[in-house]
């Protein structure tokens, strides 16, 4: 058994599909590298990739796709439903085998001193590779958006961990070491974008709402329908089926459904495992002594 | 990477702890074995054992766990819900690494010579292993039960694969290479066994239920509840939540209920993958390159 680190870098970019392959050529390009998943949607206009490798590798293969991203994407002509602060958004990494959170948080310093240092755009560090408890959340790190940054990184409290101020295309890029987030969204029987925003708005945990579930309404032109977009920090906090049927209440109640659920990249066997296990109604369902695979990792 | 093989032996002592365990520790008495699971049913008065391990120790293992069945399991004053033929009654064999089904079904075959050469056992080979059709199938094999194995046995068709008869007090002895199967059980919310066993029939492949289950109905005294058992022999014809949603569409037109579910032995992740996003409804997804884990085997 060998280390294996997830990188999981957010661009943005969901459109342009020279831009986009020229992205994931870069991640390719790096000997050793797998790529897991790539996924694109037009009004978000943002790309995820999910890729993997050895820590040497998984850093190269992030400094190449940060070069691509600041020659490639120019955050001063672009529009799109998420937030965004930078070309390359954010790059978090998740510590799958043979490495831990502490070797994660090192290799996201690394990385990030990197990019500045080779490519140009500052960096934030975030989640558990952030230096201050303020700066663990992304949302906070990214508030005021990209048109923002000139302000925000003037202040004393908003100065990038490596570099100043801003790339003026590229923005800034958020790195850091991270749980396994679940990129989960629920489309809406109806267009109307307030009622996804007033759903998102009650399932939030910063308004009291779920634990670990940050969330956002939004209008999918592309599916004419309204989206709950929501990121499941820590599926261990409010379990998949959870989220899935509080929105499903919720939606009933503003008197429409989910339509379809999404999932943007990967997800761990145990969020499925314990989903189906509450849907089956099967009792005292263990899913890392019942599947088999756990035996084979 | 090396060779693993799952065995999934099932024995007729559900109830007697000190049989039991001493079943258990002579599969555990095997250099490189590794137990995954042990499940004992009163009620069936059947254990099922899952262990994982190269071709040789899972060979070894097996043969040391018959000897042990022969010593201390009595057919002749066994009672149980459960159909059955031997003290070890099956006996099978599923690749789960660097192994096909081809090697299973020699290593299955070398465990049966070795069992009645070693242990006087009689043994029937089935599913992938079977020498001809018709004794593919389980239930063919069992038919009968032990009490009728003397005149089954003396009939030209039912010559054991190696051996001839049957072993006085343990019967004889099924092994097989085989698919994963999934034992899944389901309670009803009635103590009527005719409504379990009117579900069963209309759910079994055999009358044109759904493809790959076998299913019977039976009484748990110890559950106070009637159960519908099934082997689901291949969860990729009939999905995991078609059954449970068949049972419980049947159950309802008996005017009950399933109270819970209840998996034996192990399951495949992809089992439980699909049966997850169903209920989620979730779009597109493909449990091979959407869940984490599957990357780490």
């Amino acid at each position: 058994m060998s280390e294996i680190i997830e990188c999981i870098p957010n661009i943005s970019e969901g459109r342009d599909m020279s831009v986009i392959s020229a992205c994931v050529n870069a991640v390719c390009s790096v000997d050793g590298i797998k790529m897991m998943n790539f996924s694109s949607d037009a009004d978000h206009n943002r790309s995820v990739l999910t890729y993997m490798g050895n820590s040497d590798a998984v850093e190269e293969a992030a400094v190449r796709l940060a070069k691509v991203c600041a020659e490639k994407i120019d955050l001063r002509k672009h529009s799109g439903k998420h937030p965004r602060v930078g070309a390359l958004d954010v790059l978090p990494f998740v510590p799958l085998r043979d490495f831990d959170t502490e070797q994660a948080v090192l290799l996201s310093r690394r990385v990030g001193k990197r990019i500045w240092e080779e490519v140009g755009i500052p960096v934030f560090l975030y989640e558990d590779s952030a230096k201050q408890d303020y700066r663990k959340n992304l949302a906070d790190i990214r508030r005021g958006g990209f048109e923002n940054l000139a302000q925000k990184t003037s202040l004393k409290e908003w100065q990038p961990d490596f570099g100043q101020g801003f790339h003026q295309s590229a923005g800034v890029t958020v790195s850091g070491a991270r749980f396994p987030l679940i990129a989960y969204n629920f489309d809406l029987e109806t267009d109307d974008v307030e009622t996804a925003k007033k759903i998102a708005g009650k399932i939030r945990q910063s308004n009291g709402g779920l634990p670990g579930v940050k969330a956002l309404g939004i209008y999918l032109k592309e599916r004419n329908c309204a989206q709950v977009t929501v990121n499941l920090v820590n599926y261990t906090l409010t379990p998949l089926h959870v989220l899935t049927e509080e929105v499903r209440r919720l939606a009933s109640e503003y008197n429409t459904g989910v339509k379809q659920a999404e999932l943007i990249g990967l997800l761990p066997m145990k969020a499925m495992a314990e989903a189906a296990a509450f849907y089956l109604g099967l009792a005292d369902f263990d899913p890392d002594t019942r599947i088999i695979e756990n035996y084979l990792l």
